[in-house]
């Protein structure tokens, strides 16, 4: 018996095109931030907006409601019914916003941004907070008619972009488990490390010597260098397309460990890329399931496995090889460097167990903001009280290392957040579900094998792209849905063991 | 009085619009030569496939035609006028070919270049043949079918794709010229530099100093490196966008004149490039105006000014910099090994005496094959012939150094080979002419004062893009169409004199 379905078969052919066209937005998008030199900027906008216009266009195709409507009612098998599933996700991503709110949302960001940049520097609240109003002003509206439509809360509506399903009742269970032990273990784990002796490692750090170190590390976990490159760029990111993944770093010759871990991390992002399924390849169902998903990927990178004992004994020879023998690059010492704990001001800066403070604390002004329960002016004083209470750090009047310090609010970006977390939650889960299975992975890891651990996420998470909604996957993957338990067994483990 | 022009209006913002989608085209096309790792390959080839669609489905839009018609009758300034020439060229370029003959010509081309990357390799002419054959008949109907609709030749309706308004009776008679005196100016050189005692440069020399040695050569030579970069590529190029000039070049540890003559070459391309008007940018008008005059700014910058005593005098201290005193490096010597003068087999590697021998050897084939006038198995015996006679070579049985040197005829490119050579007679014109109005042009060019040149090349040629034929530019520039009187006296000049 042959099967026809003619729609699903259109559909498909298109999203190979916007897949196609999608491709030449990463790699232009990558160049733009790798190698562009700054007389190319103008003429570089334009062509990526003619590329995002067209693909908008295509998102919008008037025909596509009802091929979509007659995709459904087609003999289709599990796989086409979960990328059919996607395609409506992207086409009710890009039809729930009239153009004209899409263009005063980018005019108002784009303004917010352009401002923020020096009036960060300055500690201007004052001059940004009108600015910030009119962002929060059109990310209301926008999150309002996704609202409208999906039958849930305006941030909801926002997180469901980055993290499909993902609800806000889900996440105040979560935060608030997480909010009721982490700054008792911050000042646990803060009061036991007083007492330890850690060597700063001592520079300069030739800038090809780090290259090539980060390179070795890499290879070390499995990047392939047959389909993506590692370069250099202001702001780390993972780039490209799953066939020629683009990895960026930062350099300083003062420090390695912050290229070094930040490489680590970009190279969890790219081999999930690298190991989405090629089957399906341009088909929404071939990729990566969430924003969440990914992080879970960077973080079993950077955090489980990057400062997981076993592995710094495997690194610290590579350091030595790098700048030659230093105290500080004993594997003890450099594992101490790895998993010291200092409250701080800044998110980027956050060590793992001050990370979701940070997370928390902004979910917690955002939400509200959006839901229309607190305006832009109540941010400081908030910020103020929360970063007491979690980190117990006073922040009163430095707007700048403050409400100030992250490029997300500037941009509009109203319910990412929340993702950083919920990732390295997953990379805890995910670990706990490998020692269950294998009781010796501790000690494989020690030796260097780090097969099984890869063997795993690609088996479990990697290779299952977008196929099952998050839930299913994490169900599929380890046992449960998103359980923070594991994320607080593994702090506990690696911070208060011993 | 204000004027309407609706039509031209429509028109020029859809070449806008190309002109966006080109950008990205161009990016990619750079990126996949430059950085692109070996996986990438499929995924590139589909997303570079769909972009080239999308420019065709663009200029074969089926509303052109009548809003070029509309726009010949609106009240047009003159550059305006010049734009709609240059608008219905590419219309009619990209009209001229069924959809079907275009498709046969790339799997053939494709086919032929494939098989010839192996069968080059291994002299295997028999093998080659039916491949070119396949491709020569296809170029012919090609060629025939853009005739019909000129009202020229075959094989100059192919030549008229790269150099606008070029006639095989204008090439016959540059080339006719040529021929006459060349093969005894060779003789007379090579007799003359028989007696020179040149110093060969002992290498290894490091990679990293030839690159900052080539980057200090395009800076001496006004390369703006805020709109443009050096990489290295397996096929040096310049590429990119006139906003963001990519030139590529390649470095051998062995030798270092091949990639700094090289780069000296692409940053004529480059500067060309980097200097084309800015207020029509994006529409044909603003493009370069063809491939002969592109030919002649970069032997402008490696021939005229590279190999210029003066302009050696120059770069003798730079070299020393790099690679440390070495008796080669001594101007003088210097200067004897660009300007060693050696019949030889591959055209690539030609001096400026022997090369155009090279070029009207393949148009004296080329031409006669289009047009139907003789057969591929006829190719060998002729190029021994021509070798012979021009450049005193026997090459029988060598198809590998011969007829399947290039990648050309695999390609399909034929009309291409003329451009090489006028592009060198008309850099000679160019400087002919500089002369003429500076006497003092070499004195400054000794004193490294460059300027003058890239003031005369600015305002004569890159400033005016493509707002005048190729005839009506040469004649504003140097007050005469093309005369390969020049490019002879500036042979004698530097190869028989003193």
């Amino acid at each position: 018996m042959t099967t026809s379905t003619p729609a699903y078969d259109t559909l498909a052919q298109s999203w190979t095109r916007m897949y196609h066209f999608s491709h030449a937005q990463a790699i232009v998008g990558w160049d733009q931030a790798a190698n562009m030199p700054p007389k190319g900027m103008e003429a570089r906008a334009a062509a990526l907006a003619e590329l995002a216009a067209l693909l908008h266009r295509m998102r919008t195709d008037p025909a596509l409601p009802d091929q979509l409507a007659r995709a459904e009612q087609e003999p289709l098998d599990d796989a086409q019914r979960a990328n059919l599933r996607e395609m409506r996700r992207d086409w009710q991503a890009a039809n729930a916003l009239p153009e004209s709110l899409v263009q005063r949302r980018q005019l108002a960001t784009s303004r917010c941004e352009h401002g923020w940049r020096r009036q960060r520097a300055a500690n201007d609240w004052a001059g940004f907070a009108p600015n910030l109003r009119e962002v929060v002003a059109l990310a209301r509206e926008e999150a309002q008619r996704l609202a409208d439509r999906m039958g849930v809360s305006r941030y909801e509506a926002l997180m469901d972009g980055y993290e499909p399903g993902l609800t806000t009742a889900q996440v105040d269970r979560v935060f608030g488990d997480v909010r009721r032990w982490l700054p008792g273990l911050i000042r646990e784990v803060t009061r036991r490390q007083a007492l330890e002796r850690v060597v700063e490692p001592a520079g300069p750090f030739a800038l090809a010597a780090q290259r090539a170190l980060c390179e070795q590390a890499m290879r070390v976990l499995g990047f392939d260098f047959e389909a993506g490159r590692l370069d250099t760029s202001a702001h780390p990111f993972c780039g490209g397309v799953p066939e020629d993944v683009r990895l960026t770093t930062r350099f300083s010759e003062e420090q390695f460990l912050g290229s070094l871990m930040g490489t680590i991390h970009e190279t969890g992002h790219g081999r999930y890329e690298q190991n989405l399924p090629r089957d399906a390849m341009g088909q929404p169902v071939a990729r990566a399931r969430s924003a969440a998903l990914h992080e879970s990927q960077s973080l079993s990178f950077e955090m489980q496995l990057g400062s997981h004992p076993g592995f710094v004994n495997q690194l610290a020879p590579l350091v030595q090889a790098a700048f030659g023998s230093q105290p500080a690059f004993d594997p003890q010492n450099l594992h101490r460097l790895l998993t010291r704990v200092k409250p701080g001001l800044i998110r980027v800066d956050a060590d793992e167990v001050t990370y979701p403070a940070h997370v928390i604390l902004r979910y917690e002004i955002e939400r509200p903001l959006i839901e229309g329960e607190i305006e832009v002016d109540d941010i400081p004083a908030l910020w103020d009280a929360k970063m007491m209470e979690l980190l117990g750090l006073d922040t009163r009047g430095n707007f700048k290392d403050g409400p100030m310090q992250d490029v997300h609010w500037p941009e509009g970006l109203f319910g990412y957040f929340p993702c950083y977390s919920l990732g390295a939650m997953y990379a805890a889960q995910w670990f706990a579900a490998m020692r269950r299975e294998m009781p010796d992975l501790d000690a494989r890891i020690g030796a260097g094998d780090l097969g099984p651990v890869f063997d795993w996420l690609k088996s479990r998470i990697w290779s299952q792209a977008s196929r099952w909604t998050t839930d299913e996957l994490a169900v599929r993957a380890s046992g449960e849905p998103l359980n923070p338990a594991h994320f607080k067994a593994h702090l506990e483990a690696r911070y208060l063991a011993g």
